[in-house]
């Protein structure tokens, strides 16, 4: 077994060295059960607590309030592009902000089940920032309001929530649970789990109960939010292992002081990487001084061959999963919930000592 | 711990002891990648390597022809449901044979996409039984014609391929990989892991080529057959650790002499119950003879409350999960291919004990 690396990848991502080792030491056998997780049929009681287990923790982690229901569904993100115009869009019009290319794809999805206005569409600066709140062009009969919280491949983030008069519908995939938020103000929030919170293979959807019962016709049964939440998101069988991964991860998240601590730890992290961008004359900062992201940070160095250079000697200094995402070219750090603060200490401690070796590159 | 039970689980389901230990010694670090799988990025060479791995060995144990593809997907079968009619009903009829709940729940499904013809409906005689060729009342323009290889909820199982002029589409969910199956004949199979060959979370398509990009405009673009063929599966993140845990279970059953062995095995297994049904004048099998399951034995007692006896003792003894499905009652013994013979034969013994101690009641 090689000694444990950094991993910086932008998703499936980095999960915490105690979560991983406790699940090894019950997978073969859970409590006293006399079998592992992955067995349990998910009607029986063993797997009923680990499921209540989880809503009822991330009920309090992230403090939803009762009038919103949670859910633990497949498909990712990529199936709730659909499934959300599917529900809300019901003769209107959706609005879309398009700060990158995963609000782009979740725009062009919608439009197959209705109208759809862009709000804003970044793609004119190369998605490097996340627009001010009275660039937000808004439709009058909006069913609801798209944005994603934080763009993975640009490293942007917004650092407000935009005051629409519509339902406010959020991608939270990568940045779900490293802060607080004020889940009252939304009416549908999801998250692709693999980035910060669990195994790839599970969507979290936060959605207000009011919304749902609205579906088009030609909505698949297992994509309708009320059947969902009708049926405790058992319409079908769960993604049982991944509901269990995210129980532990849950735990490990309060024990280290809930989103608050999480917040305050995702700025110590992204700060280190962005103190030597902003000290260096080497590295190019992709994003917008103000549209900074706390959970992915991108940049470049001079040149292509050096990003690569760049790379490739972290990874044997155990620093992985560096290389810009391919549309962007370029470094990228993810920086999600599981990064040790180690981590991204070794890696500004690298960037130093890659700087002062190759300056004389630029 | 406990000592391991003997699992009877409808699904998910028991898994081989040894594909449980091998996941738990890697679970934290995987080869020398120093870190989990389930930590993986999907883009990345290890991942790439798991998932090849799994694919070609999918293909050589089940005999997949290069005319097909395998895909692994999420959403369970109930997605299927919507996503066969999608991709493959366009302007046509689809065949449907129903005979249990969810043929029949796959039927309705259809319905919101095209035109349904019921080529059998074995409500009737309460899914007992599994039609004869000359029953199946197929449409001439039919786009193709579906049925479910076993009734997991009944304990019924079709024991021939249907003759039929279109093409023909397959839940095999509760017996894929249990026995040889010639894939040419079909256009389409497709499995929920969860009951035969890994965790929930993970569904196995395998698809003629030439059956894809015939989808409805409103087919949502992860649920498109084309686009999930051109991006070999990977249009989102797949369900990694399901993945993995199929490469190990794919590993073990090659190990055990592939699916002969297993086709073997489920007649020494299934053999045992029913021949203590056969020789019962206290037990009542409830599939007809000639239409009886491998994989999953259903039986009742004189009454329900010597049903809930029989599944609460047995339990006490290790063999658990025995309890019927709540719209059929009684009892049923699920036997998949990695339930180990010695799990039927206890069961076979407690059955005689069972009968022996409570004749009398009847």
């Amino acid at each position: 077994m090689k000694e444990r690396v950094f991993n910086f990848a932008a998703g499936p991502s980095v999960l915490p060295l105690e979560v991983l080792e406790k699940a090894r030491d019950e997978l073969v056998s859970y409590g006293d059960s006399g079998m592992s997780v992955m067995e349990m049929t998910h009607r029986g009681k063993d797997f009923a607590g680990i499921f209540q287990k989880a809503k009822s923790l991330f009920r309090e982690v992230l403090s939803v309030p009762d009038t919103h229901e949670i859910l633990f569904l497949q498909g990712g993100a990529t199936l709730q592009f659909a499934s959300i115009p599917m529900n809300l869009l019901r003769g209107g019009t959706a609005d879309y902000a398009v700060t990158g290319v995963f609000s782009g794809k979740a725009a062009r999805e919608a439009e197959k089940y209705g109208k759809v206005n862009l709000a804003c569409d970044m793609s004119a600066s190369g998605f490097d920032r996340i627009p001010d709140q009275r660039d937000l062009e808004t439709s009058e009969d909006a069913s609801y309001f798209y944005y994603c919280a934080n763009n993975t491949i640009y490293g942007t983030e917004w650092h407000y929530v935009p005051e629409v008069s519509s339902a406010l519908v959020c991608d939270m995939s990568s940045d779900i649970l490293s802060c607080p938020v004020d889940v009252s103000r939304y009416g549908l929030i999801y998250a692709g789990a693999q980035k910060n919170i669990a195994p790839a293979g599970l969507t979290v959807v936060v959605i207000d109960r009011t919304l749902a019962g609205r579906h088009l016709d030609i909505t698949p049964e297992v994509m309708r939010y009320d059947a969902l939440i009708k049926n405790d998101s058992m319409l079908n069988t769960p993604p049982c292992w991944c509901i269990y991964m995210l129980t532990l991860e849950l735990e490990w998240l309060k024990r280290q002081g809930g989103v608050t601590a999480m917040d305050e730890l995702r700025r110590v992290r992204s700060g280190m990487i962005y103190d030597v961008l902003d000290n260096s004359g080497f590295y190019i900062s992709m994003a917008e001084p103000g549209s900074r992201s706390f959970m992915n940070v991108t940049f470049r160095t001079p040149s292509a061959e050096l990003d690569s250079r760049f790379v490739s000697e972290a990874e044997r200094e155990g620093l992985v999963n560096l290389k810009g995402h391919r549309t962007t070219g370029g470094i990228r750090a993810s920086l999600y919930n599981a990064m040790p603060p180690e981590g991204a200490a070794a890696l500004a401690d690298y960037m130093k000592r890659f700087e002062a070796q190759n300056r004389c590159f630029r």
